[in-house]
């Protein structure tokens, strides 16, 4: 059988990330997406296993030492990090998995998987990035002047990733990570059995 | 503007790589194709600057000790090579480009463009392969043999290239070519000038 590829999917406040990668799920309800372990309380109307499993600092410490992140980071005093466990299961029962990270967080993940396929969803303009931070009409200028130098920071470091997908029109974002992933089946690495099966005379 | 790609195309006898490239030169006639020069004569039927440019070998090992040539080969006492000041020229205008060749000027070629793109047609199985080679029915089978091990040590040098192309049918392995060159449109390294757009506030 051939694997599974890990496709790692990064975007800033104002890209439409979110939206997309819902929109990516109807579309293919098969690809799997990476649920994070955090050790920050969880929200109301967050969901135990959905987006993140609820783990403890104790816990969350044993996986570091253990090695059995892909990648993590320490916020406002919790732990998120991707278990590498369930994404290696993945790949190897030939399903694709999307992991939702940060730039730092795609930066270690492509260190530890270099054959993970990364792709930026990127606003199409300045303009635009803009009109969507402000969209929300309720948050101060210097709230979103914060949001806007965020995203700002992270566009900068779009270049580490294999693809940029402009979200302008919503459908074509769409349609080009869905083309990205048609085309990653021709790539070689997930053609070694029909090479060998032919060269097996 | 951004730049255009190299895409080195390779295939064995028997995998009908030139039967798909002319296909796609007629759906997309824009494609350039490297022309290669060689050092044999003319053959009746070939035209100067079609497929080939027909030099002297002293131009030729000029070329060569001028480091003028992506590639080349010496077979049968003749030399074969890529030059390389075409491919840079279509790349720097934004064109995308053909080169057709081996698997050991692909090879070349890797090294000196790391940003090339490369491409492998395979037949689908070595069955249809065989039936391929004998298909034209006036060969002896001892050379239907020399050009299945020749065929079969070209295709174990698939991995090496980016994408496998399988030309089992012939529109299917034009689409998959057309559709590997439009994600190539996302590439990172295609999409820097909107990056810097956007960050240049």
């Amino acid at each position: 059988m051939n694997k599974g590829r890990v496709y790692i999917i990064s975007g800033p406040s104002g890209s439409g990330k979110d939206t997309v990668l819902k929109e990516i799920f109807k579309v293919m309800p098969e690809i799997k997406f990476s649920i994070s372990s955090i050790t920050r309380d969880m929200r109301s109307g967050e969901v135990e296993g959905e987006k993140y499993n609820f783990i403890t600092r104790e816990r969350f410490e044993q996986m570091l030492a253990d090695d059995e992140l892909l990648e993590h980071n320490l916020f406002l005093g919790n732990y998120y990090g991707t278990p590498k466990a369930p994404v290696i299961n993945c790949v190897e029962n030939g399903q694709d998995i999307f992991i939702e990270v940060d730039v730092n967080g795609a930066a270690q993940i492509r260190q530890k998987m270099p054959d993970a396929v990364s792709v930026f969803i990127m606003p199409p303009s300045l303009e635009v990035l803009k009109a969507r931070l402000c969209g929300r009409g309720t948050d101060s200028d210097e709230i979103i002047e914060k949001r806007l130098n965020e995203a700002l920071r992270e566009i900068s470091r779009a270049p580490e990733y294999d693809y940029v997908v402009v979200n302008d029109n919503l459908q074509t974002a769409i349609n080009n990570i869905v083309s990205i992933m048609s085309v990653d089946k021709f790539k070689t690495d997930r053609n070694l059995n029909l090479i060998n099966q032919v060269l097996s005379k």
